[in-house]
Parts: C-alpha cells; structure tokens; sequence
C-alpha cells in the first residue's frame, strides 16, 4: 500500500516510516521539525541524538534498500497538503502531526491558542484535500485516551447505545479532555466524524495510551535511525522523565498523589496497532474508533516498576512524589474497552518490565545528554496559569 | 449589573444592549464590523437599514439618555480583549461575537478553517482574560441547538445521567454537529466546560434555537435602533428568507422535503432569556446548559404559516421546494427539553403569526432593498464542496 506519514519526524512518525517499509509498504512522509522547536523551547533536547533528516534518509536507504520519499512542510498551509497528496496519492494517510503535549498547551493564552489552531488546521487541511484529491483513501489519526476524562463509568471504544427516556440511539461517547492539548483532539475527533458523514470519507480514529519505549525490532544499532527520547516536562511522558531520572540519579518523581491511572503500550505495540488499521481499512463514509493501549498502571505502581527494574541494573532509584501542577483527579475508577484491535489480530507484549530494562540500557549511554537537561525534568507550567517550579512532598 | 457584550453591532447584540439599559443594568460592548463585511461578501444587505456605529450610538443616548460605551476591536487580538475587560470589569459578558453561519464555513477550505479559528480563537481569549481579570464574572455564551444535531432520543439540557455496564456517572450529553460552524460552538463548549472545571470561572452556555423578529418593545420608529433583518442563504435563516420571498413576490424555497424540524423563539423571547440567565448566574466553577427555544416546527409547515400570515396581508404566497444544498436528514425525530428556562420564569409568546405579521409589515417598507438583492435568497453553496443555485424540485 501507499502510505502517507504526516510527521514522519516524530516519535511515532520515524519508526513507523520503518516498520511500514519492512513490510513491503510503500512510504512518503512529511514534516516541518516544529517538535525539534519545542523541545528546544523547554531547554531540552532528546535523550537519544536525532540526526538532521538528510542523514536519517541516508540511513534509510543503507539499512532498507529503499527511499523514503520526504517533504518538508507544513499542515496548516493548504497548498502544501493538497500538493502532496495530489502528487503521492496515497491508501492510507497516518496524520501523526500535531502538537501532541498537554502542558505546553496550557503555558499561557498564546500555547493553547497556538495548540488549537495548529491541531485544528492541519487536520481540516487534510480532510478537505481529501475530498478533493483522494477520497478513497483511509485517514488513521492518531487521537488520545485523554479524549474520554475518567468518568466514572466504563468507556466504550467510541461510541455506546444509550436509551434516554424509552428511546435508543448509538451516539458518540462523550468526551471530558483535561488540558487544551486534549481538547484539540476531540475537536478534531468530532471534525472527523463530521467530514466522514458528509463527504464519505473514511477514518479510524485512534484513542492511544501512553507509549513507551526506544526501539523496535529491526532499528538494529544503527544511531541514525534511533527516535526521539523526550524526558522534559513538555513532551516526555512520565515513564520517560522515571527513567531519565533513574539513570541520572535523581528521585522519580509522581505528580501528587500519583493514583492517576493510565492505558499504556510498548511503541513496538504502537507500530503492529498502527499498521493493522492501516491494512484493514474501515469501509466508505465509516468513522471507526480504536482504543489503544494495552495494560492500564497508575503513575505511582509504573514510579515502582522503574525502581525495581532500576535497582536490578544496578542504579540506586528511589520515587519521591511532588506537588501535581495539573488539575487533574487523582483517585478515579478506570476501565476502557479495547477490542477492536485485538478482535483484528492484535498480538499484545505484556512484559513491561522487559521493555523497561531495554529503555534503561539505552539511556544510559547518553546519561550526559540527560544531565545537561535535567533542570527540565521538573515541571514548572500549573494548570492554573502560573509557572513555578513543584516542590517535593513531605511524606 | 455590569454586562459586557462582544458583538454588539450585531443581530442579537444590538438589540440587547437596548433591552439590558431599560432594566437599569449598565452596558459597554465591542465589535469589529465583521458580520456587515461577511454580508457584503455574499453579495446581499441587511433588509432594515443599519446605521454606522456612530449613528447608533447617536440614537441610543437620545432615546436612553445614557451612553453605551462601544470599543472597536477583534476578540482574536488578545491584549484588546484583557484590556476591555479589565478596564471594564463586567459582572456578565455576554459572548455573541461568532461568525455565525452553517453555509458560510461549508463554502470551501479557506472559510472553515477562518470559522474554526475565529471563533475558537475568541472565546479561548476570553477564558484567559476571564482568569487573570475577573475571575469572579460569568460568561454568557450562544451555542445552538444545532450542536446537538438530530439523535433519536430526547436531548437533555447538555447533562444526562447515564447507566453503562452497571456503572452511573452524569455525562455530557453527545454532539454531533452538522456543520463547520456548528463545530466550532461544540468545541467552543468542551472549551468553556474544562475552563469552569480546572479555573472555577462561572457559564451559561445558551443552546438558542432559531431566533425570528425585526424587533423588541421600547425599539419605536427609531431607524437608528433597528437590529439587522439578513436574508442571503448564509446570514438569513429560513425564516427570514421566506418573509423577504413572502414580500418580493418570491415563491418560498424549503429545502428538500422540508420536514427538518427546529427549535424556534422570537427575538424578544431571546432578549428575555439572555437577560434571565444574566439576572441568574450559576455559582462559581458552573457549567450551566440552557436549552433556548419554545415551540418546534419543521421547515415546511414554518413556510405555510408565513404564506398564510402573507396572504392575509394581501401578499400572492406561493411555496416551491427546492433541492438541499444541505446534508441533512428530512425526516426525523426532534424532541429537546428545555425547562431550565420556563424554571427561572421565562414567559414565552406564544403568537408565531403575530411576530410573522409585524415582520412582515416592517419589511414591506424595505421591499426595494430586498429586490435590489433578491438574487442572494437561492443558495448554491451546498455542503458536498461545489457552488451551483439550486433548483426547484417537481411536484
């Protein structure tokens, strides 16, 4: 299949470019480096060095024996999407390109305001060239789990058939996102469905946990096609700032009272999960929901399983909660479905430690990268507007 | 009270500004002129004559005897909207400043994607400023019954208690919009609804159904103080495009079957709702949802009461259906509450034909108006992306 990677510099992006290509997928991508931009703007940088993309496609070619066919640009300009399009008209385009972290939305009016309009327009971008260029093709669009909030009830894999008053009707579940960033995907979730009535295109749009993890199968040891490691307050998740802080020495640090459960996958699962909603397309004019994670933690048993993974290479790790800077629950009932995926074949790695172990190792050859980022392992941007760095908790 | 509108040049605003003075409360708004630029753009004119602001302003001192303090500016403009609001310090601010139109955000790429922006990039300026000047004001905010679309359950007052796998929780009540624009008010609440929740700031979010009248009590025959009567396929709702057919000698143009049922109220009814939910404003952290309306009718039978009212008046009404420009359903269940309104003592008329007989007086005044325009009441902006004039459909 033809297979479009809009943010192909990503995290998701990059070795999803390669897991497509190993099997016998052709693959073209675009990006316009904007998440090299922010991760610069929190005073980071990635654990693992990424390499300028003329030496990633170089490495491409040696390790593949393939091109991959890249352009530089950006979602929010018209031209650019219907161009490419038009020109690679592509089965699937895999929109992975938005700006995908909760606290640099909430910074101030102009970072949620930036987030929104960036998120939204690429997004109608693509569904109105589309239309226009390629409407058979698939849209996979990567949503979040966040999309939902935790209500106190189970959450269905998109939508639920309610009766209200005597009456039934399948609906879309409702969405109760917790941060600017969150909101953009369910506006661009019900942007979707929308464009999926109207003009009968097809999506699945898919609601991903939180993903970890430095490599797949198959990236080998070759530096140049390593993806991204985030470890600051903006754009690594928690997994990935406890295990930066194993490595470096530093206490993990759970936000409050760390109860806050998530759903979460290896990015190797990421990657199987990806590519079969890519080759099992939904049929015309069909708006398709996944959920996909895997296991659900909350963030103080994952502070643990970094500990007792740490511990074992022989780092000397110890979990310390701070302060929640985000308004958030921190005790909730959680139980997703996600059978959509495993009803499709999906075959699940259930050994997070396993994969824990991998990423430390990892890190630590670049244990000095770290270092000279670790001021922004520590989050300063409140929910409430304020920017002040969280202090530890007394126990 | 102190009550703030933005888009008090327009349809609504105008209007409640005038409606607001009268019961003593002390009124200052803004607008940057967009809505007349969007008309003109369409080709068409409002059918009253609407005067510059100056002129306005002119009219509302000699007949109030008190000044409406009137700041031009663009609530996309960040620093102008702080600044208004901090130097204002309202108890209300009342948010009609949205480009309000379905067909105007369908007309192609460019026209959405300035919907989405304008209008999400507003209100989330006001969220902000809201926070960091008055925290403690309550933001009155117009959505539309249109967020909703046409389930086939009752639609509750945007909360419903649902029961899911033995589990209770209360949810927001599930979107599905129909149009680029009606997307924007859906994000626009899921955007107001987390700000109540993570900043504690107070709203009411008005679903308002269709809104018909050329006038409010205490107006007179002040030219100066008449509020806009639009009729072009993108500003005039059905409504108002049969009453300018009605007077022009035009056959009245349902779309379709016509069988699309609506919410509908009468301006002053809108005035008295608006002014209630100012008078009542939800307690600190609420997200409040009204259901703005009072009787149901669907398209057709909306057509036949302004033929008959037409008729009386000596008018030759004739009715011709022609093709949906729309994706819509024609035929379907309608059913919404809206009691939180009736609860706070909301008196509604009940006399639709009597509102479409002053309607129709006050435009047969400005018959030349309508005709110098007359080309702008066929659509042929249609929601699958083309431009073509509908045509009439065979008996």
């Amino acid at each position: 299949m033809y297979v479009f990677i809009a943010g192909v510099d990503g995290y998701l992006g990059w070795p999803l470019a390669q897991y497509l290509v190993v099997r016998g997928h052709e693959v073209a991508g675009c990006d316009n480096y904007m998440r090299r931009d922010w991760v610069a703007e929190m005073g980071s940088q990635s654990a693992t060095p990424i390499r300028r993309m003329t030496q990633r496609l170089q490495a491409f070619r040696e390790n593949f024996g393939t091109n991959l066919e890249f352009i530089k640009g950006d979602l929010r300009d018209y031209n650019f999407v219907w161009n490419f399009l038009r020109s690679f008209k592509p089965d699937a385009i895999v929109h992975l390109g938005e700006m995908p972290s909760a606290p640099y939305s909430m910074v101030d009016v102009h970072h949620c305001v930036f987030t929104q309009i960036n998120n939204l327009t690429g997004t109608l971008n693509i569904l109105h060239a589309m239309r226009d260029v390629c409407p058979e093709a698939h849209l996979v669009k990567l949503g979040t789990m966040g999309e939902y909030g935790t209500p106190n009830v189970n959450i269905p894999e998109g939508f639920f058939e309610i009766e209200y008053n005597g009456r039934k009707d399948t609906l879309p579940f409702p969405r109760q996102a917790g941060s600017w960033y969150h909101q953009t995907k369910v506006h661009d979730s019900n942007n979707i469905m929308m464009a999926c009535k109207i003009w009968g295109l097809r999506s699945t749009d898919i609601m991903q946990g939180v993903v970890y993890g430095t490599r797949i199968d198959g990236m080998g040891d070759d530096e140049r096609l390593a993806t991204r490691f985030d470890f600051d307050q903006c754009f690594g998740t928690a997994i990935n700032r406890f295990c930066a802080q194993a490595v470096i020495g530093h206490p993990l640090t759970p936000y409050g009272k760390g109860h806050q459960k998530r759903g979460f996958l290896p990015l190797k699962d990421s990657m199987q999960c990806l590519t079969i909603a890519i080759e099992n397309p939904p049929k015309k004019g069909e708006y398709r929901v996944f959920n996909q994670f895997e296991e659900v933690y909350d963030l103080y048993e994952l502070a643990l399983k970094v500990q007792k993974v740490g511990n074992e290479l022989g780092l000397n790790v110890e979990v310390r909660n701070v302060e929640n800077p985000r308004i958030e629950l921190e005790e909730h009932y959680y139980n997703p479905d996600h059978k959509h995926l495993l009803n499709l074949g999906y075959k699940p790695t259930h050994d997070m430690e396993a994969e824990l172990e991998i990423i430390l190792k990892d890190l630590m050859k670049y244990k000095d990268r770290i270092l000279a980022r670790a001021h922004a392992l520590i989050p300063d941007i409140r929910w409430d507007g304020t920017r002040r760095k969280v202090r530890f908790l007394s126990k």
